[in-house]
């Protein structure tokens, strides 16, 4: 077992590790919230607008943003809408991403809208763009909005409130 | 702007700092691959065994694994049934993940195969598990199969050969 | 306006109209359930069987069974499954399906079974094979129960119940 | 075996006979055609609207339309806008479907748009009303067009320029 002096200095041979700092340097309560470093807008008609800078660390080894970490960031402004229009949390049933363009540039931009309220389930979806305004994937989802205090055993492990 | 010893000194008041330093530790080429240090077993008949340990990085503000994750752990899981059923790298065309659980416990395991391979369009599915063997997402993708030297654009940011 | 012995004598230029006769005649209560005319089987472990013959009337104009009648057979068997798991009628919240191959042959066969149940929220999965036992479409869906006497207003039009 | 004047008197037993008379007495070249008797229109930037009254045929037996006529109706639907965008015939791939109200009233309405078209794979979206401009389904689809005689083997059996 490395002591963490060991650790760091085997983490600075890492060409990634002073953006890692930088990232582990905020102040956000999760470790996912302070790599997306999201910044969040909301406009009318339960819709948010998610703008995160691309960094290094979210590069599959092609150099462009890996796929899962864009569908995170959906399934995050869906799951942030969802929360907008219904006042609870709540937690994702499904979720399909259509890929269109690799992540590339300096951010994305998600757009995230409600589609549909019916009684617990609300229904999404959401539009991530590049830099440039092209859009790069598609994607729709379904919530399910928890009672207070619910258990979240047997539903999806994101929370709208709070998914990074 | 802080210097480094400044970002060091931050840093280190997060509670999953020490993981973080462990995780960039690693010999990984990439900062995700670092990060879910993906156990890879392939079988026959194209399928792909993945376990991944669970880690507080890994956590929604719930304390549960965060429900992108687990998706970007079956996308990767697939990408490599894809890829070792196609022999060329893949781009994800398209996504769908239902939840059922949460993601709780000591690890994942992903078991993912090729349901069809018609020319250049593979199709695959994945289902991830809890370390106590329970279902707790089940997903499907189809991937594109790239030509030698082809260029990703037009297509997803996922690389089956190596999406971490 | 036609009266109907005219109506009938236009309809019976159309070569399908002998087999759209049989179907007619049939004593199932709607019309859908006599065209599809299922044979439906309840196997354990919440997992249903249908089989459906390939007529000329499922076909688009490719001579190949229509991709959304193979989605609705797979919507109807997964609701089948759905509806034999809680015991209530369910609608569909949602339904992916990927094509693999065209639907061709003597028959489909539909095989249908519950990945998961959590609360009112159903997980559904279903494959759909030609005569020849090969997969021509993977599909999975969610379904919501109903309680009983529930009015469907804000979800699907499809019943676990009674699809057909 | 039972003649066709037998045939014919156990079909007009039932109530939807009439109706189905109707429908055969289209001048369709398929079946499912004369059915849903498409009223189609296209508009700029490779958008289509389909209009499709609604008849009792289309119900299942909660007298409502079957979910599966509803994605139908979109497969359709972004098939012919992916055909307008491509001018060649494609097969679905993949397709998703978000039930949100079950399907009443007159008529309902589709309206599809290609979101991208990268190589042959065409990403588009549908989302589908009733005939008081409420949602009631919204789908997404991706579509590989075919080369000049390709044949479908290994891929959907719905054609983008005849889907119905």
């Amino acid at each position: 077992m490395l002591d963490e002096e060991q650790l760091l200095k085997e983490a600075r041979n890492n060409p990634w590790f002073p953006e890692l700092l930088k990232i582990a340097a905020r102040r956000r309560p999760t470790f996912l919230g302070s790599l997306f470093d999201p910044q969040v807008e909301y406009l009318a008609n339960d819709s948010v607008v998610i703008r995160m800078k691309i960094t290094e660390l979210l590069y599959n080894n092609l150099q462009i943003v890996h796929g899962g970490i864009t569908a995170t960031l959906a399934d995050t402004a869906m799951g942030l809408a969802a929360y907008h229009a219904s006042g609870r949390p709540s937690v994702t049933l499904s979720l399909t991403v259509n890929y269109l363009q690799p992540g590339l540039g300096k951010e994305l931009v998600a757009k995230a809208s409600v589609v549909h309220r019916g009684g617990r389930v609300i229904t999404t979806r959401c539009d991530v763009f590049n830099d440039e305004g092209e859009i790069i994937i598609q994607a729709t989802g379904t919530f399910y909005a928890l009672k207070e205090g619910q258990i979240t055993d047997g539903l999806s492990s994101t929370s709208g409130d709070a998914t990074l």
